[in-house]
């Protein structure tokens, strides 16, 4: 059976409950997640065998990473052990109409300070049919981006496919920044996650009509016909406690949309998107038509909102369970 | 003064915090509940002198029972000590578009197994005005089917009369099997919890325009003459956090309103339907006109989703004074 | 430089959480907290030099109140030490249509029986810009109605602004009370925060057309002339979870208002009107123009509902860059 | 059957956990307690019929007292409602060295206010075997001092025994105060839980030869030939966590010692005295000999401190069983 | 690399914090155990390969063991998923002199109800150098103790080293029916944890001088010569929070003990014993010398009783440092 | 007034409850703390005028640490606000025989990083009488390390005493690279907290007899004259949960030591050495004599092991009536 990849930072994650800011708190929440490892899990938890690559420190907190991830049944057998620290964040979990809010504190991690792929390339992609690296990743460092680089470019001797999240973060660099490493990434990538704003702030797509998102996706495939699919979320924000939520996946010219969710009350906002992301890469893998590949992608994500904590815990049965439902009654 | 007897199971319920999947969960809440129980609560906390009759196991969770009933001086001379164990569940749950979720644990409990009625009938309803009992009852095996008959038979013999909520679970019985035992139990009734879908499901009545609910009540009415009182509420549910309430009492011919109530938040919706049992008997046995007891009966529903637990917490003081208030102010 | 100061009296807090009634609470939720220290605190993280006047016991709860004004670097070189106990009161959380309700145990506290000012004015009123008060303080007993009055002249001898927030508490006095005092009061405030219903209920304005609060305002001016702003909150509730409010201030015929908030959920809805207060009188001192006054001043207030505990916890450019904000996104 | 009735302040308990100073706290933990309801509570375990006289406000504290007793089987029917607050305490919990603490804030409560008894006395002690009141009840007033006097007089008018703890409480009177009263109230004595301390103090004993109980126990029992039975702890403490405890009951001469409990670490010591005096209570109307009435009051005792809260939870067969152990090995 | 397999029944443990009776709870922690699968937790963190071979139901309960397992590393290749329960046990921690006590409630759980050995003998036993079971399984039903007999003789026809620990539980089988069930078992053994108590009450050695653990242990070898090695430990029981152990091991006519160990305060005594198994087999397959060997597995037992639940987390390194540590000292 | 000033990092410190590890906690306690800021805060609750001169992050951490110190009144007039992040670091909170272990992410912090003395020292020492800081900030950075002796010499140019705690840290130097150091801070110290490990290692004092510390001080005293008190516990480590602690202070060859204190239960052992250096240093500066010194010192110790957090919260009266209590009885 062929295996599945992904690779980036999984950091500890220390979060307030929504009625407390984090000057005031007396305990934090502890998690562990990032971009990469949360789609690695969630694959997993489709029964697809996932190995996640990383670096994290030989102590409590990369042990406790490990666990996170062998709980869920992601393999570590790419995770590796050195490096000075784990990168952490602080979650500020907002409500309403306070925004929640993020400090980074990631520089100087593991991962980030890693000068060279410390794999081999040939056990890395061994049996693997799909590889999907985030946006982030090659955002935490000029040697990430040329790693991130030389990744795809082994991936691709191997026949493997490339899934990409650009999961634009502002904190970590600039839109030029970011597009002129993303030209270097994009031409290796089958599956890419983008948004209209992705295309104009990043590929250089010029503004047009309001949600026409068919039109962009369109023109960013001119430029890189090898991208096969587009997958995206649109997200309206009414509060930070209430959104809702539309899935599209685009291919060959189609744009498939989900229903609408209804995000309220908003339980944990962070991993939404890399819930769509491996609801999507689910569908793909396992070749089901896009309508319903979007509406489970969807209701992945949407599912992913309702519980605490970054990486989505649904099976596909309770994926699929939650899809056909009619209301929320309670069955007993 | 004459007294209440209700009789039923009265189980463990653990539950998960509303932002963790039971798979996760690192601690449960602790609660003790049961239809037939929950409106015994309700009732002594309206003032009545209340009886649950019960078996639980003689062991710390089956003292625990005990001990909650007496909390809101439910009186517990019938609830008997013996058995295997306590019936115990287990509830997810959900927010948001995420339903709650049940799992039970209620077989082989010291209720469910009991074969014979280990009370004696004279003193069971010695002095009793109202005997309460639900669905859930009869439908624990054959033999609480035949002895739910028989306990309604000796209540009649003694001119006791007879509440009877329906409460269909599908987790215990089907429509059929239901269907049947209801036929045997529906002559003793004199006031009977029971909607729409109940009708056409269990009762045999044809679907027919939407929302016409008297003209249900009149059918089933025509077959059981002895049912003076339906009541029921009808709940829209817009999500697992969110449903609107409106309560219902039939009798005689005239369908009983009361106004419409939004639950949004949902705290715990478990005992939503006791908390309103227990309200209307509360109106009848308090010969209270019917506008006001649909009214009091839907209020107490309304206030029960707004606390933690099953059992509704409210004294007739505070249902009214919330019945009568015209907005969420503080009074301070 | 110049410094504020405020007095009133400080108390114990304990609150239930919203799921959970008083009286089956195992755990309460501390905090201390008061209208006039709540306004010193905010206007504190405002960066003024503020000092608070109180009396708490030579007791650990006295001790932590200190403490509590400490934290966000309020003076307590006013505050006493002596006498019986600290006030506290109950707070039980209600949450959708279940109101919140407060039960006051504040009787014999410190403050309450001071029979006298104890301090110097000199001292007291040395090198102060504005003094703040509620009508709280008044209210809690003859003494103190008189020992307020003497505070303003004493203030107003010495050139000190003076900042009155009405705030009618029902169960500490009568209208016909409060409106006597107030007619005391009055004439020394330059600033006032008072509603429509207080120009009724307490100072005799004859009721008129909805919502014309500034012709409200016109009259109250008429009598007092010395009033030089009037500041306010509209607060529509929907339930106890979900309220709207716009913030209002008029000075010199003009009224400036807000923009609407959307407060939902709400974590915490006491000390809302301190927030606005102490926001209306940071723009007053910072000589902000009243557009930017009222729209800075409501924001506080709005933010003040979505964390728990009496006292807002926001500096002036927390409150500026959530007034600026499109929408809810995290920022990452 | 005939009832026990015990008479006193019931208060409510807020306390710290032990590694954390009252003024640091952010929660409280929620009791409630006093050392006659305590008794009641550990009766009604013990299986006899028991009745609480006292007076609560009617509030949610008050009903919250009301279904505490309820929940451990003690019957209200004398439970006053009414007056202005329920009497409060913190109690910082201390460890190792560090000693609890207990900041009283009972003044003005609706019990100590009372000021004539309002129960007809007929009702109060129909049936009644034993009335228990400790010598705090006495000295929260001169008017209880009176009336405690009264109930005492009527209790024995009607043939009913006296058990009386003279729980000397510093911070309520001084020993010339409290030793005037008790010299009124030993006269009715049946049963008197007194120390060496208590009648050197408070009875005017010379201090003689150490630990030399009984000759002590002799002198008062000249004086009060009444006094039938003394009971009493020796407590040793090495710290707050680590005492040892023996119990004492003196009756006709003899003195009966219990083993010596090692109580390490103590979980809750509040309490451990009245569930000593429920135990010698328990053993006496059932006409147990003193060496086991000792030995089962003492290990009640024992018992209680390894509970949180103020009262003793546990059953006679639970109490046997703990006596009987040869060690603390799990059954399993 | 050859695999470690240990088969036997997981559970949910409910366990309450040790200041507060079950009946009593509100929350109760959760944990996932037992016997069998605590040892192959242990021995994962170990670094073997461990297997698991049990049966659970398919609900979120049965999906939760199986995370707790991979969570460690375990493989749930042999995990069955089906029957009706999982089975479950409460567990009322015990302090000082009060003891810790279990609720069973694991009759008719999925793996108590198994009939027959769903797994292929050839799959289950591919690859493994060792086999661990305790006595708990052969006493759940006749069935198991039979599938027990079967599945000894299978793994010893594959030439499978087979490790089994005695583990009498009264609660589930009577000495005479344990010693019968033994004596089919025994013959299998190679590696067997037995005590004292065990060769005296189940396999009839006739009690003879005090802690002459040798002649035992040499007396059970002449009856069994296939059992290589035993192994045990003594533990002094001073309180419930406070005992010493020493471990000791048997091999070929020579005792090793361990230094003794005081455990105070004991946070978490159960798995204590199978953390000492695990350290035992650890330090057999691994081949270490019995001295390291006891020392070793007596402190892995140490450990485990520092930590809240039931599986041991410590490392070879960490145990290794324990062993070799001075003192208590922070290193920092 | 005359002030004390202290220097040094603060931390954000998260830490486990005792019965949890690292890797499996689901939440982590916030505290603040550092060597020197603990100091500062100790001091200020004995009384003092005291100032914290730090640098920390313009983020929620940063402000969380000021908040900390203004909560103890603390003066943050030297607090810098810039860099890159707060120094944190991981406390796995041991018990029993279990060693509590840190894990120190300190590296890059805002306080590390800083190259130059960011204040003006005429206004960093303006008014100064005591200068205090431990050997940890010397050790942080080769420019620390001369930073820290530029403020020494700036400190004794304005005739301000210098009170150095050595507080050596493994994690952080060597002891020839501490050694070097200290040589160069060592001349212009006045008191020094020193331990016979500190003479050996660090000093270069050969090792004689065990326990005559007095020696150890008096060739220390021979090199540095300068030295006028020497002050440092004695502690002898039982257990993690079980110290035993005795104070000392040598002063003009005279060596003055405590009583000693069984600290048993330990609740936090983070901070005790601080609390001794607070307390001793509170003596010199009211000019208590060195008997009551050492007392009070060791109790402000021995107090700091019974509460959670790194800072002492003792008032002067709350350490005076814990050393003259003869036992530890609750006062009620």
């Amino acid at each position: 059976m062929s295996r599945i990849l992904t690779m980036g930072e999984i950091m500890l994650r220390l979060s307030t409950s929504n009625d407390c800011r984090l000057s005031e708190a007396k305990q934090l929440q502890v998690n562990y997640g990032g971009a990469e490892a949360n789609v690695a899990i969630s694959l997993a938890n489709f029964n697809h065998q996932v190995s996640f690559a990383s670096k994290v420190p030989n102590n409590p907190l990369g042990n406790a990473a490990k666990k996170h991830l062998h709980r869920f049944g992601v393999s570590t057998e790419f995770l590796l052990f050195g490096g000075a620290r784990l990168g952490s964040y602080y979650l500020e979990n907002g409500v309403g109409e306070r925004s929640s809010s993020v400090i980074y504190d990631r520089a100087h991690s593991s991962f980030t300070e890693m000068e060279r792929l410390e794999w081999s390339m040939d056990e890395l992609f061994h049996d693997v049919e799909l590889f999907h690296v985030s946006g982030i990743t090659p955002a935490l460092s000029a040697g990430w981006a040329t790693m991130t680089h030389h990744l795809m470019k082994e991936a691709k001797k191997r026949q493997v496919k490339i899934s990409f999240d650009i999961n634009y973060r502002g904190k970590l660099w600039s839109y030029p920044e970011a597009g002129k490493v993303l030209a270097t990434l994009l031409p290796y990538v089958d599956y890419c996650s983008a948004g209209k704003l992705d295309a104009i702030n990043l590929l250089g797509i010029e503004e047009h009509e309001l949600d026409d998102l068919s039109s962009y996706y369109e023109q960013i495939n001119k430029i890189y016909p090898n991208i096969e699919v587009f997958y995206s979320t649109l997200r309206v924000i009414n509060s930070t406690s209430d959104h809702t939520l539309v899935g599209t996946i685009w291919s060959n010219g189609s744009l498939y949309r989900s229903k609408k969710h209804y995000l309220a009350p908003i339980i944990d906002r962070v991993g939404g998107g890399d819930a769509f992301s491996a609801g999507t890469l689910h569908g793909i893998l396992s070749k089901c038509d896009f309508d319903y590949t979007v509406s489970f992608a969807t209701a992945a994500a949407a599912l992913k909102h309702t519980i605490y904590g970054d990486c989505n815990q649904f099976s596909i049965e309770e994926v699929e369970e939650f899809m056909n439902r009619q209301d929320q009654r309670i069955i007993r």
